[in-house]
């Protein structure tokens, strides 16, 4: 997959984009990303990529012109997915990801501050929201969703892909986990993960993530896929 | 405010936390910045952070030891409000930003990867979710955390602070924003917003920012406070 970014802050990429994951999908060459400084699309000495917004108004706009520049220039022979992050998008979710998982090419037009010039918009395949709040960097908003999908690119993660994968995509929250020590302040290691049993702790593991999702999740709940059994379970837990 | 990261990618905030709104908030004194990371409390040889989790299955579980013993010795003489990032969290909203940035003090716990030894929460003061998807890194999910967080802070943002900032404290989207030019690639800016009548102007954005979360984001709409004028303007808009 190949990933650009739009951007006047190119360098907030660095870090987040050369370590961990996002380092190793790079270096197995199953990503390529690259991010363009949109100053490279102004003609004024400044490089002005921001103004006034017509109307009044506190703050300062991006100017819708050198992210159509841009887009003419990077993409004159590629057909980019390209996505905007603002917080008037549709809601962004792990089924998002898993889809935009399977594309080869993916722009993110990150806006800064007050947000752009609405006309750039037309530009846009999709756009989305992280959540509701305000960010000041859709850098930020944009790695997000980079992460999210990246990470279910095939062969990213390999064999380290676990049971958290599983945490929306079948409309459960994942059960708790444990590691070493057994016992550790005080705090106990639950039992049945200690005893070699799998079935048991597999039942014990579907049950927590049932629990915690219609104590601490309801909504989720009414999209799960759930067993007669696992309804049973349920009518109990409201029960005690 | 003083923000604490334990981690075990402390690299992965360098160009975040040192770019734009953040690097600005640091060098007016508003906001002190430091990453640790959870290696420096761990005991082997191979600095070992995660480990097998109990009970089986795919992937690594961050052991709960270093991070208790981060805690001890960064706050022995501190007493910051700690924040983990999962899945099972609150949602973390715009109100949620607010209530935060009126604290002194913040730590966030950074999963990785798969998770973190459920032990660890025991520490938390409160668990927040950023969004119904999967990320491996939760060193994004704070950072994105701090941002909503930092430009509310007082004096960080000053004047440049806008309108999108109404977005979700009034419970509506903002409204389409434009710079110069007036016309570009035969996209014009709406007529009223080079009027230079501020009422019309006014009632026109306000108008727009019901209108789209009418039809994007009807869900914010019933926590909006709206005036009989409002109303008005939304019944007429439902029967077009």
């Amino acid at each position: 997959m190949r990933i650009d970014a739009l951007t006047t802050f190119p360098e907030m990429f660095d870090s987040v984009m050369n370590t961990s994951m996002m380092r190793i999908a790079q270096e197995k060459g199953l990503l390529e990303f690259f991010a363009h400084d949109l100053r490279d699309w102004t003609h004024d000495r400044h490089r002005t990529t921001d103004d006034d917004p017509y109307g009044g108004g506190h703050g300062l706009i991006m100017k819708c012109e050198p992210i159509f520049e841009a887009c003419d220039e990077l993409f004159a022979d590629a057909d980019p997915y390209i996505i905007f992050l603002a917080p008037t998008g549709e809601r962004f979710t792990d089924q998002v990801a898993s889809e935009l998982s399977k594309k080869d090419h993916l722009a993110f037009v990150c806006g800064h501050y007050e947000g752009i010039d609405e006309r750039a918009y037309t530009l846009a395949d999709r756009v989305l929201s992280i959540g509701d709040y305000v960010l000041t960097s859709g850098e930020l908003s944009s790695m997000v969703v980079i992460d999210a999908v990246v990470r279910k690119i095939d062969g990213v993660l390999g064999d380290s892909l676990g049971p958290i994968e599983e945490s929306f995509s079948g409309n459960l929250l994942e059960y708790p986990q444990y590691t070493r020590p057994a016992s550790y302040r005080g705090l106990d290691v639950p039992e049945v993960l200690l005893s070699g049993n799998q079935a048991a702790i597999d039942k014990w593991r579907h049950e927590m993530s049932i629990a915690r999702t219609a104590t601490l999740r309801p909504d989720l709940l009414e999209g799960a896929e759930l067993s007669a059994a696992d309804c049973d379970f349920l009518q109990n837990l409201e029960h005690r």
